[in-house]
């Protein structure tokens, strides 16, 4: 058990930056909080685990693999670390590679997400997973899946989905394409293709109508505006798994 | 415009008693915060306004009715009541009173609802007014709907869905009852009835068994263990709409 006592210590600063999409994605490494969710990380990808840290005075973690190193802070630096606030210890691990995006029609359902809120991203990866999805591809605008919030709103679908980054959403025009909007044709009834990106776009901002998607809508009572961005993109996951099912 | 400088001040004390659920039920009052909602709150319940908190040199608040008073606290003060942090006006208002629960069948599709996290407990509030839920009984262990991360998450839907409060889910026995459990009927080709209570336990807790509630289920690849609660209850609620629409 090695103690890091100073906040100048590159490991610290290492850390802290895995608290940003910017040093996730520099480091190709995440936090992953939460003693459920450490236990089936470390069970589904145990040579993907780094490092141990822990709050000081705290007993030494059980069942972590070898090669993972443990650290002790002092409380206000681990707590600085645990955004979360589990007060347990928190798990360092490397991100998986995320794939490339090939040119080409889809293969199944791939969600093309552009959400930005790490809560939001990491809850549409975990309705992902459940109903099917095929891949996930990030756009530019996309926060990283691997953000504390967002890998805990995922109940670690964040590792298990396949993701793809790309650029900024405005260039993505691959078709066939659908996107989530008031004014389309109702879901209800709607005969999903077997092959098809599904489009979110950023939270509030819709899809621009440049991409070409094709409009799908959710019908609602007339007093509403609309819906969370989570449950919009659940409801029509869910959808395409009904349909595609029967 | 009247200056509130002290910790100590009643209405101070007030306010900040509108932070937890019991301070909201006890006075029947909550605090709308952000410029949309607080416009939205204005147009439609103008009598329910009561006050108006500003930020020290902040100017006054323009269109609020007549009767509702503004307040002007210094930084310290108002950031601790502005807990989503909008750096906005914030609206104090009159709680709608919650209907009573009368014996007997359903009307339509009520949901009885156990959340206690206030983002999730106001999304399913979102959810039960895009989908038409004729009303929305909270059980003893769910949180105000009125809290301020509540009424955010609802997007304003906790002040127009019809609301009822009843004691502890274990003693919510009422049928016909509904309730989303992974060993269920699965809702694909499920045949809603029109009148049914719709029950949602406590997160991460499910629904006692003893209530009687018939069984149904969300179909999802098997890798995955459980939907997050809100996207769940919205996918049922969308499933009711769907069925009874055709």
């Amino acid at each position: 058990m090695i103690d890091i006592i100073s906040r100048q210590n590159p490991k610290f600063k290492k850390w802290q930056s895995l608290l940003a999409s910017k040093g996730i994605r520099k480091e190709q490494q995440a936090i992953v909080s939460g003693e459920k969710l450490i236990r089936e990380f470390l069970r589904q990808n145990p040579d993907d685990a780094r490092e141990i840290l822990l709050p000081q005075n705290s007993k030494p973690f059980t069942g972590s693999p070898a090669h993972a190193k443990s650290y002790r802070l002092p409380k206000a630096l681990f707590d600085e670390l645990d955004v979360i606030g589990t007060h347990q210890p928190l798990l360092v691990v490397q991100t998986p590679a995320p794939g490339a995006v090939t040119e080409g029609p889809p293969k199944g359902l791939e969600l093309v997400c552009a959400l930005s809120d790490p809560g939001n991203l990491g809850a549409v990866l975990r309705s992902a997973e459940a109903f099917g999805a095929s891949r996930v591809i990030l756009t530019q605008e996309a926060c990283s899946p691997f953000l504390p919030k967002a890998i805990r709103a995922s109940s670690g679908a964040c590792f298990r989905v396949a993701l793809a980054h790309t650029g900024p959403l405005k260039n993505f025009s691959a078709q066939p394409s659908l996107a989530l909007d008031m004014d389309g044709s109702s879901l209800n009834g709607f005969k999903w293709p077997k092959n098809v990106y599904l489009i979110l776009g950023e939270e509030g901002q819709g899809v621009p109508k440049e991409l070409g998607a094709k409009k799908i809508s959710i019908d609602m009572t007339g007093q509403t505006e609309s819906l969370n961005a989570v449950v919009a993109a659940s409801i029509a996951l869910f959808s395409y798994r009904s349909t595609s099912q029967t």
